[in-house]
């Protein structure tokens, strides 16, 4: 294989400005550490903390030095490859791009030959953090009750495990109608629309009701939302375990510590993923695949052009998982 | 047995206001329901709710109609069963009295013949609650590095704990120097006082220094100070696992929710204990009894006439866990 | 309610002699020790160990005094109570009589209205105790694979509930062909019949085929037939799980014990469940009786008269689980 | 460095003959797969293991063609590295010589300064292989029995981390009386003779006696006996936990299958240990040194050309872990 000179990418070159579409130069084989890949993207999707990081807010947790090329989650089908290295935030190495530098550490997984390209990309970071958090809670039984906050990708996903595992209560709390409605075909037996219900107050009235006034024996906190960390923990029924994986910033939550103690409550925080999860996601969407119709989340194919308006898009709530194509023209 | 008519009690009858010594009547046999007891108090111990109890704040979480009869940690030789009801918050039936009525439902151990009363009435409640945080927590390994925030008798009650389970870097914050000491002398590799300290970033930059930067691998939250529990989290290292027990009420606590997960950390909340964690605590302190000197916590011994000096003592922070002795005159 | 002064039932005066219906006395309310229950059945199933309690196989494990009456499964549905002490093997207060004893310290369990009788009676010892299995276990992920040894009513139930748990890859070991199919419709992805490949290595040879020559990740004991254990152990994967629920006694199995070392093993024995249990399987039967018939188990319904015919027609593997109807006559 | 081009290694020519010193080429510096290393061994130590390497009895487990280069544990203080690849079974480039090639995958841990060479390398194989286990095991508590089958290096080693972890009824079983003094000495409160109590019912009416009837909550097999399997069974109390260390072949062990299920066992199968687990042998030696004197362990220092005498030495019980040194001259 011959490789160009250089390779068109989304930079950001400062927080908020429009991201510059610029050509940058494709390391030559020799100029590789042992152990990195350099590979053609064949297609990306935009991860909610992509927008963060363009809008600066993830800046305040991981100081990283302008300019960047944006984007984490990505699929190279050729090789059969794609990227982990979600961990190494600000992804200084992007993957909205033709070509991605992947580090020697990244680890590296076969993509199942039935999996979506656009799909196998969303697993790639999204899908495999939500198997973490299954894996930290352990066992949930069919007559657990299981709350989910968020309805984005990560909460899209949620629900899905969930409904496989046998949950037949599953809560979904979120906006917009478009994706409360993926939440039921994919098994939620109630949803809560946030826009509906636009206080913790009606919220926690409303999850107590469906819970038989005890709460819930089990909660996801994948919503990324301020606040959101303390109304899980109210949603929560005594003896109850609480996964929190979307609270990555923002501001001071004012929490009740007596809450823990009277909740015996068991709170874990998950993040990124290791590559056996990233193994097991794929493995998830390849043989759930007739249940669950995941291509509905990748609302959008962009040209790598039109990145701009895919990030505006997603800050707009119009998108649930769009797709970045760097190889395409508009 | 015959039992006398009337029985002298602690009585609250207005928060905040001098405990009274009344004589209250003590049920005839045939007053009591099936499975109930009633036992005569040979010692009782003072827990910190007990002052909670008595100045009202209590009342906020767990609303209790005065006037009540104090006291929750007892002893009974003769029968040689103990009362472990102290998940019956607020303890309407209480133990700073010469009888006491047990409900049905409450377990019932023996007491070994080595362990002291007063040893055996602290280990009913404050000791099995630690054993019960222990449990929670799961094993901690001999290089694991382990945070105790508390002095009083929980926190004393967990330096031994932690040492006799083979931690060698062991933390205790609290104060006053008494009781830093006592932790010391159980096991405890380094203290650091709240007095000294005086501010939250003054004990964390210390908790770092003595724990290599890093951070704690376990961290008990013993003190039920304010604050607390943000603190503790805050000495976690990522990974690590945080008992929350000391934690009843107060004012809200802002925290980062996205520290939960940045540090994946693992937040247990504990409350009280059941009844073979009971059974376990008297167990630890006969076991350990050469070791540990845990009559060195009962600092005093109170005639049941002095109670409200006892109470003034302990919350001027003169006292680790005095007694109480319903049948001593002064 | 004025009971009768006797009651009908199944009483095995001499091992593996034909089953007396006898008039037995019913006791007085008098004669109740507090918290017992004297309930009729409505109606009972029957048990594998029910037949070995007839044949005195058990004998060999629990001793018990001749003459008893039979049975341990059975329901009551008006008062709304279920019989549950399994444990007190063998089960000398019985179930296949028009009334029944129940003892102080059983647990009691409400059960549902739309769970039929004859599936109640049957989750309360044969799910229940596949529901302890799974307690047991842990968490199973989407991706593993899991061999149940046994297709009958345990073995069954196992089916459904892994199933439900979202397994793909779920072989069931078992005959005659009748139970097997009920595994597929309950969702085995495939069955292996003892008749069709009568020897261990034979089996040995299509489980590995089935799960990619790498070994089930969970394999559950639950047939009972000698000489399972150490087959369950070779369907092994290393570092799989084994619950071994079936193996009440007989021979001696020769196993090799490098085989737990080198697969590094995790076997987990598993006996009857608590009252906590019982009420899971309940609620399992409740939530998915619209997936699973579970009626279809329930092969032929016995007057008590004819319960010699019953028995017999179980040990020839003809029954799954019948049921005995102490008030119908033939 | 300048390395020699030849260096003397002891080999296994064919089974059961004498061990020959042989003189073998030094693999260049070009001759290294990328990622691997060449040490200088300082000390080794012999394990049960390389007995059975050299009599041919690992043979059925683990073929390996002959010429074989004995030894598997060992220690390089210069460069600090140790070699862990104690998986690698049969270890076809051993440690009983001058040089060792390392292969790229093993790991690698810096040894604290203040463990002595000969501990450091026991701990490469026999202490992480101990550690392993009780992680496998999890937490012990203060009030629980445990049973200790094996008094060779995993079982002295075994007790002293039980002892350490606060284990007061700890029971060693195995021989000679020069290992169980040991034992005694690192914590054991009993042991138990196999050669005062030659047979298992002997041995088992000792430990139960030893155990208040109940049998142990925890039992560790470390013997590597034949038949151990089934008397570690033996002494597990219902409910206990059994880790089975030792058995690496021998022949089959005639196993009461229905034990499992009465006693509701845990048993847990362990084999060698992660670079982790190595790790924390290291850190477990270093910070107990002053209480356990590891070195009582380590009896006898012979040269290279010696080895034959120690691997007799060692088969006839007259040394617990020896050191083979292979720079000294004899």
């Amino acid at each position: 294989m011959s490789l160009p000179k250089t390779a068109r990418a989304a930079v950001v070159a400062e927080y908020g400005k429009p991201i510059e579409i610029r050509e940058l130069p494709v390391p030559r084989e020799d100029e590789l550490e042992p152990g990195a890949l350099l590979v053609r993207v064949d297609v990306a999707s935009i991860c909610g903390s992509d927008v963060h990081q363009w809008d600066g807010m993830t800046q305040a947790l991981a100081p990283a030095q302008l300019p960047i090329v944006l984007g984490h989650e990505m699929c190279r089908r050729k090789k059969q490859y794609m990227r982990t290295n979600c961990e190494r935030f600000p992804y200084l190495v992007g993957g909205f791009a033709q070509y991605c530098y992947v580090f020697p550490p990244s680890g590296r997984v076969r993509i199942p030959d039935d999996v979506p390209d656009g799909v196998a990309s969303a697993a790639s970071c999204a899908l495999r953090t939500v198997v973490h958090a299954f894996d930290r809670l352990g066992r949930i039984e069919p007559h657990q009750r299981v709350v989910i906050q968020g309805a984005g990708p990560l909460g899209l996903f949620a629900t899905a495990m969930a409904n496989h595992a046998g949950v037949s209560e599953l809560i979904v709390v979120g906006a917009p109608e478009q994706r409360l409605a993926l939440a039921r075909r994919w098994g939620a037996s109630s949803t809560v629309s946030v826009e509906e219900l636009p206080t913790a107050e009606m919220r926690l009235a409303r999850v107590r009701e469906l819970t038989g006034a005890r709460g819930a024996d089990v909660v996801l906190e994948l919503s990324g939302a301020p606040y959101a960390f303390a109304e899980g923990l109210d949603f929560l029924r005594p003896g109850g375990r609480y996964a929190v994986v979307g609270q990555l910033g923002g501001p001071l939550t004012p929490v009740q510590a007596a809450l823990f103690v009277r909740k015996q409550a068991t709170v874990l925080g998950v993040q990124s993923a290791d590559i056996g999860q990233f193994w097991k996601a794929l493995e998830f969407v390849r043989r759930t695949a007739s249940r669950y119709d995941f291509g509905a989340m990748l609302t959008t194919r962009y040209p790598l052009d039109r990145i701009n308006e895919a990030i505006q898009s997603m800050r707009a709530f119009r998108e649930i998982k769009p797709l970045v194509l760097p190889w395409t023209e508009r």
